[in-house]
């Protein structure tokens, strides 16, 4: 009965792939031989290639939302490369009993945190579930696709690499927002397709600024600084002016009410961005 | 019986989020929480953003095609606005026992329409089935998809919402090509990512102009007038040439063989076309 | 039993569609209303508008990694023509039990090829399971996925239309790599979406050159000469360098890493690459 339930198993899907290629219609293809009853969600494969940190903060901020199952996810500059350049495949569970498939780069530890804490590592870059011959450019077809497929197809854990140590997984260094006087010092995080510039604080230190919700700030950002409203929503401000708000992820983000904020302020990643009362 | 067959429920799925994001991928997710043995089919999340007259265009030509099953649509700009801009969520029954799932903005009329007209609705807008915390942006992963899942995995339709009245639901205002003397006064619809563009008319339309299939016919838009063919097929027309043709939604559009309609014509939706005997 | 698997049979899907519209959903759920069971894999649907040779391309490169069922690809420029300039609509079934669906210009061949190569076609134009009205413009919703979904549905092949001789089905012409003296002269099959530039030849005809891995070699194209590595992956050689590898479908390919060499080389499909010791 838990096998039958097993191999039903449920996989979602993350990377850079794009849609432009056959690439991920072929990880699926292998996933429905090894696994044919297993139901694969693409979450996106839209991450920026090579962009292991916004894939890092998409599949985190995707992590609440996740179904118990297996999480394939590849966003992976590192592949084919030897020596000091490697970087190993992993597959981790976490404490909440959630499979993670992907990289050793960084990419899978802010998921992983949020389910629960990884509580288990394997290495796979040698699993008996690889694809031969292995590509040294598409391990996410020859490496990471199977072994999603066999845990989803009921495989036991231990079966699929070696055990490796928790402390040894490589974690991504990323920017904290802080407040410095009357200011918060905040970064770009990532922009979304709709031009919604995703920023690395919370509404909890806007409120500390003394902004409350509907008042007017100051946005400082590397081209000047334009006003804007710590708004709920979008419609809550006239069209084509800057807002404020708490996004789905709970993140502080910036918007334009059917508009890009993106483009109004030309902002990259990483950009800091000052936030005042007005 | 029934109630296995229900839990095996098929979902459709259109929307104007793109696949530049996450936001389609979480509504998967969202959704195989609550009917894990449901089926998704994304019919498309191309729909220009917050075009709501687009998405309910493509959804009724979707319609004839549709299989039985519960049908979420999300073009909402109006998510998150409060008092006089605020939209209600819904939940459509039609009269042939399809539901459809989106926001009250005219978005689901005309399929619902076509599917046998609604003859059921609910306000979802506080329905249990919603996600907590709710956000202000993203009611498609927070209630709709929640409340299409609960749908499709065999939820009765009254313990979702309040009941509506159907007469107080809103609809589109769209255009209706007329015949005037020898001119059918038609207008853009929409294009397609092939360029192709559809107008608001029917090909029994053209046949009272006198135009037969093969015979030539003058093209009036706002920059201009061309000479066009109503054709069967685009490859019976040279390779560059104008045709009108009747679409595969039995709608009449323009395109040009191995050419792009939209690029030579440079029209936009609503732009008048006048269709004449050359 | 047999029956039973059929039923749950697995689809896959390749087009030219692009995902900007409705038609893949569309044909999505034509195939959900015939074959409720049956999963459905989309290979890629942005295979360059009307490039019947591309999608040939790919589905081949694909053939290796697809499990078994049916395989739908549609690249279909002479869709509703008529006389001279008509096409056949195939099924196919292949040594190794694969079943192909598509229109008879050579896009399926190569995958057939690989596959066990056709045993058995049937032309499947006035099938009973076509949907009427027939549009002359989107044969993949009216005919070609109508089809497919009764195959994987279980219904005989025999039933679906009238068999045809394999000799008469129509085969691209395809460039072909060939070593003259010191120089391998081979052809542009097609790029990537990550400027990754796909040739006509094989690892085994750089050796033929005497280059080995980790050598230089030099590169001449329409628009002057290059120097490359032949190297393993992208991170072999430093970032914005050429690079000659053996890709994921074990064909030549040239990359720059970390860009793009589609950019670098400003190359289109045919152009003649040649291949040098340096």
């Amino acid at each position: 009965m838990v096998e039958k339930e097993r191999q039903r198993g449920l996989i979602t899907f993350l990377s850079d792939y794009g849609m432009r290629d056959e690439f991920v219609g072929v990880c699926h293809a292998v996933i429905a031989r090894r696994a044919p009853c297993a139901r694969v969600i693409d979450l996106t494969h839209a991450i920026p290639r090579h962009d292991v940190r916004a894939g890092a903060g998409v599949l985190a901020a995707a992590a609440p939302y996740l179904p118990q199952g297996v999480h394939l996810a590849v966003v992976d500059p590192g592949v084919g490369a030897r020596g000091a350049l490697a970087r190993r495949a992993l597959v981790l569970r976490t404490g909440s009993g959630q499979l993670l498939v992907g990289p050793d780069n960084g990419l899978l530890m802010p998921a992983a945190e949020l389910l629960g804490a990884p509580s288990e590592a394997l290495d796979i870059g040698n699993s008996r579930e690889r694809l031969r011959p292995l590509s040294h450019t598409f391990h996410g077809r020859d490496i990471f696709a199977p072994v999603a497929a066999a845990l989803a197809a009921g495989a036991p854990l231990g079966s699929l690499g070696e055990p490796l140590e928790i402390a040894s997984l490589r974690r991504l260094e990323l920017p904290v927002a802080r407040l410095a006087g009357a200011t918060l010092h905040a970064h770009v995080l990532r922009s979304d397709g709709f031009g919604n510039v995703i920023l690395d604080a919370r509404a909890e230190q806007v409120e500390e600024l003394g902004v409350s919700l509907g008042e007017p700030l100051a946005v400082g950002y590397p081209g000047g600084e334009l006003g804007a409203r710590f708004a709920r929503a979008f419609a809550d401000v006239p069209a084509g002016e800057l807002l404020l708000y708490e996004d789905s992820q709970r993140l502080l983000a910036l918007a334009v009410n059917l508009g890009s904020a993106a483009a109004l302020l030309g902002v990259s990643n990483d950009d800091q961005i000052e936030l005042r009362r007005a």
